[in-house]
C-alpha cells in the first residue's frame, strides 16, 4: 500500500512559518505521511480564489488523497470546521464555502461531517490558528486510519459560496471572469459546450468595453500581444494576450463582464 | 522505520536554481531520504526573520527530523558550520545565531558540534554556496545513519543572536514587533502570560504612535478594518487588522515599538 | 529499491492551479511517485532562465530522477514534446531548446524521443495545457517502469537555444550577465578558467559603464554595499554588492555587457 498522501492548500505565503508548523504537526502524528504543496499562494482570505483553485486541482488527484485547505477568514469564531469527502476526495475545510464549486461540478451528493471530536486534535487549541491546531492534526489522524466518521457527527447544512452562473437570453451570452492566472490570461465562468453552441455562427465577444478580436485554438496561434479568446484548459472560454497579459492590458480582473453576442 | 526526513529553510527565493541544486546532491547521497520545503522566502540574509521562523516551526515537528538552514550572508568566510540538536530536533545551520531563539526556548542545553569532516562535503567546496556544498551533503549522510557527534568536534561556544526581551516598569510592558506575517500581523516579543498579568485591568496599547482601540480572542471578532490587540498562534502578543494588513495600515514593521500601559 | 522521484520545473507560479493539477495527475496513475518542486516560478516563458536554471540543478541529481519542464510558449502548435536523457537525467520537456544548455555541458550525446505514444497520455488532451495532459502522464508512466524507448520515435532533430560564448580578443574578454539571482547576484557566461587565465595579470572589469572596483573570493570578503567580481558556485565570473543587489546597483540585466581587460 502507498505511503498516504495529505496535501495542503492555504493562503500562509511562503515567508511566515506557519505552513511549516502544521507540516511537523502531520509528521509528529503520523511520520509516514506524504506532504504535498499545492498552493501558498491563495491571496489572502480569497474564497472564491480558493474555490476556483479547488475545483480545478482536487479533480485530477486519486480518490483516498487528504487535502488540507487553510483559507480561513473566519477562524476562532463560530464557523464550524468540516470533513468533507466528494467523489472520493477527501478534505478538512473550514466551513466558508471554497469548497461547493468543486462539489456542485461532482457527480453525487458530497459526505460532511462536522469536525467535534477533540482527541484528534492538538491538546491546546489556539483562537487564531485552526490549521495548526484542528486540521493538520485531523488529517494525520485520518492517514493513519481513522474512519471518517469519527471525526465527528454527520453534517446537513453548511455555508455555500454563491456562484454566478452566466446568462443566455436573446443569442446573446453574459458572464464574467472568474479567475486570473499567473500569466495573466482571463478564466470567464462560461462554459466551452455553452460557448461552442453559439460560436459557431460569427460572434463578437467583449471584455469589459474592449472587444477581443481574434478567436484561435491556442495561445500561440497569433502574433505576439494580440488579444485572443479560446477554450482553455479548464474547458471554459479564456481571453489571453500571446505571451503577454490579458489582465494588464485590457485592465481586467475577476468580476470583468464577458460577453459572447451573436452578429446578425 | 519511516523513510528519513531532511527539510530546507532558505532565503534563495524560488526562481534560483540554488534550492533545486541542494535538492539534487541530498538525493544523490540518500536516494530515500524524504525532502520538505519550510520556506525558501526568508528575507535574504535577515538572520531575525530566519530566528523567528525556526522557532515557530521546528518545534512542531518530531524528533529526529534533520533541519537544513541557510541563510548565510558570511559564506566562505571564516564563520563555522553547525550541526545543533535541540530538545531532539536536529539542524544544519552556519553559526550565525539564527536558532539560538529556539534553543533559548528549549528545555536543556544544546549539543553542538563543529561541521570539519570534509568526508561528508561534496569533493570540492566553492566558497560561496555551503549550503549545497557542505550543508546539504552532511544532512544526506545524517540521514543515512552517520552518528551525529561524527560530523566534527563539539564546539562550546557558537554567535547568538541578540534578543531584546521586553521591558516592565512602573506599569508599563514595552515590547517591540518581531515578526509581520504574509496577512501584515504584526507579532510581538510580549508573551501572553506577561500580557495577560497585566491586562486584567484596563491597558492602552500603542504601536509606535498609535494606539490600538480594541482587544479581541480571534481576528474575526471585529468588523472588517478594525486594528485589534489579540493573543495569537505563538503565544505573544499580536496586532491585526481584521481582513487587512496592521504593517501597512500602521506604517509598522520590525523594531516598532509596543507599549502597554496600565491606565490609572 | 527507492521509490521513483520526479520533479517539477514550470513557470505556472504558485497561485494557479496548474502545478497542483500535474501532481494529481502523476500520483493518479502511480501513487508510489515522489514529487519534488524544483521551481514554479521561472519567469513567464523565459526559456533562457529555464536553460540557466536546469544546466544549474539537474546535474547534481542523482541519475535515474525524472525531470518534467513545462516552459512552454508554443504549447499547442506543431511543436514537438520530447523524452530526452542526458548523461542518465531523463528529460521530459517541450521542444524548445530549454535543455540544450544542459546538453551541451555534458559528456556525451542525448538520447532523444519525440512523444508520439497517446497511450501515455491523458485521454483528453487540451490545446493548452501538455504539461498536465502529456508531460506529467508520461513522466509518471515513465516512473512506472514503461521504457523510455516506448515513449516514441527517436528523434534526430530539435531546436537549440542559442547561446553567446564569450569571445577573447587582444587581452579582452567580453561576455554578458546570463542569469540574475534571488540576491541581484549577476552571473556571467564567463567561465572561471577562461577569467583566471587572464585575471593573474591586473584587470579591468566592467559591467555595462561601470567598472567593478574589487575582486573577492567570496561576498563577505567587502564591507556590506561594496560591488565585487568572484568565481561563483556555478564556476563562472559574477559580480555582487555585499549583502546588497548588483542588479539593481548596476542597473544591469540578462545581456547586460561584461568586459574583462587586461590591463596594459
Amino acid at each position: 500500500m502507498p505511503q498516504p498522501i495529505i496535501t495542503l492548500t492555504t493562503d500562509f505565503g511562503d515567508d511566515s512559518p506557519y505552513v511549516a508548523a502544521m507540516k511537523g504537526v502531520v509528521l509528529a502524528i503520523n511520520p509516514e505521511a506524504r506532504l504535498i504543496d499545492l498552493s501558498h499562494q491563495i491571496p489572502p482570505q480569497d474564497l472564491r480564489h480558493a474555490a476556483f483553485f479547488l475545483a480545478s486541482a482536487v479533480p485530477y488527484f486519486p480518490t483516498g488523497v487528504i487535502h488540507v485547505i487553510v483559507v480561513d477568514p473566519g477562524v476562532g469564531t463560530e464557523r464550524a470546521l468540516l470533513a468533507v469527502e466528494v467523489a472520493g476526495h477527501r478534505m478538512l475545510v473550514p466551513d466558508n464555502g471554497c469548497w461547493t464549486l468543486l462539489a456542485s461540478e461532482a457527480s453525487g451528493p458530497p459526505s460532511v461531517r462536522r469536525l467535534a471530536e477533540p482527541r484528534y486534535w492538538r491538546q491546546s487549541v489556539s483562537a487564531t490558528f485552526h490549521g495548526r491546531d484542528i486540521l493538520a492534526p485531523a488529517a494525520a489522524h485520518l492517514s493513519l486510519g481513522v474512519p471518517f466518521d469519527a471525526l465527528g457527527p454527520a453534517a446537513t447544512v453548511w455555508v455555500r459560496l454563491e456562484t454566478c452562473p452566466p446568462d443566455l437570453a436573446n443569442g446573446c451570452l453574459r458572464g464574467e471572469v472568474v479567475f486570473v492566472d499567473h500569466f495573466g490570461n482571463l478564466v470567464s465562468n462560461i462554459p466551452a459546450d455553452a460557448f461552442l453552441a453559439l460560436a459557431d455562427r460569427p460572434v463578437r465577444i467583449t471584455v469589459g468595453e474592449r472587444e477581443v478580436p481574434r478567436r484561435v485554438r491556442t495561445y500561440a496561434d497569433a502574433e505576439p500581444g494580440r488579444v485572443v479568446a479560446l477554450i482553455g484548459s479548464a474547458q471554459r472560454l479564456e481571453i489571453a494576450v500571446t505571451q503577454g497579459s490579458a489582465a494588464q492590458r485590457l485592465q481586467a480582473g475577476v468580476g470583468t463582464p464577458i460577453v459572447v453576442t451573436v452578429c446578425s
